[in-house]
């Protein structure tokens, strides 16, 4: 297991259910019972859930014994999309032969109406 | 292990090793003997990360049985940048925070230069 930073950023963020607590807290702070709610899955799975969020410090939670709300903490994910960002040249080049192709058969099309 | 396609991205950049072989295959394609000669890791190590970043569509190989270059396929990054961008605003949030708070600092500073 890589322990770097980012790759765990990335570790925790490899899982749909992890992903989907993130943007439910992006609307606000809540607790582990209001997170848990939209799932078909265990209290005890959601706290692993969140304590893989923790550990990778995409969340933190509150010191209230009772209530505990948990909290976006979205600094991480800075990291995450710059480091993506860095090959957005490459994506964009595949976009833009895409483009062409379709300029190219667009051109051909046409060609094929003025000769009809 | 989630299956979806951005959980088998991210679960596949959550390594420093894949993560140096896509930055290098940003500059070109390379064989594989090309890319492990910067890491102190195995051959066998090395194809095992090549067949993860294939595996999540981040790399293809060429089918010439010598050398079967690796290139980069970026397209499943600008999915990961489009997820983490959405975040931006909480970033960016938690920056202005900061940037207020050494603000206030800066003011104190100089209120206190004032009374001296």
């Amino acid at each position: 297991m890589a322990t770097d930073t980012l790759s765990i950023t990335l570790s925790a963020l490899a899982d749909p259910t992890r992903r989907a607590i993130l943007a439910r807290l992006a609307e606000g702070a809540a607790t582990v019972k209001e997170l848990a709610a939209p799932f078909a899955i265990s209290g005890p799975a959601i706290s692993k859930h969140l304590r893989v969020l923790e550990r990778a410090g995409l969340i933190s939670r509150g010191r209230e014994a009772q209530r505990r709300p948990c909290r976006l903490e979205a600094a991480p994910l800075a990291e995450v999309a710059e480091w993506a960002e860095e090959f957005r040249r490459h994506w964009d080049a595949s976009y833009d032969r895409l483009d062409e192709y379709l300029r190219h058969l667009q051109r051909e099309e046409r060609n094929d109406d003025d000769r009809t």
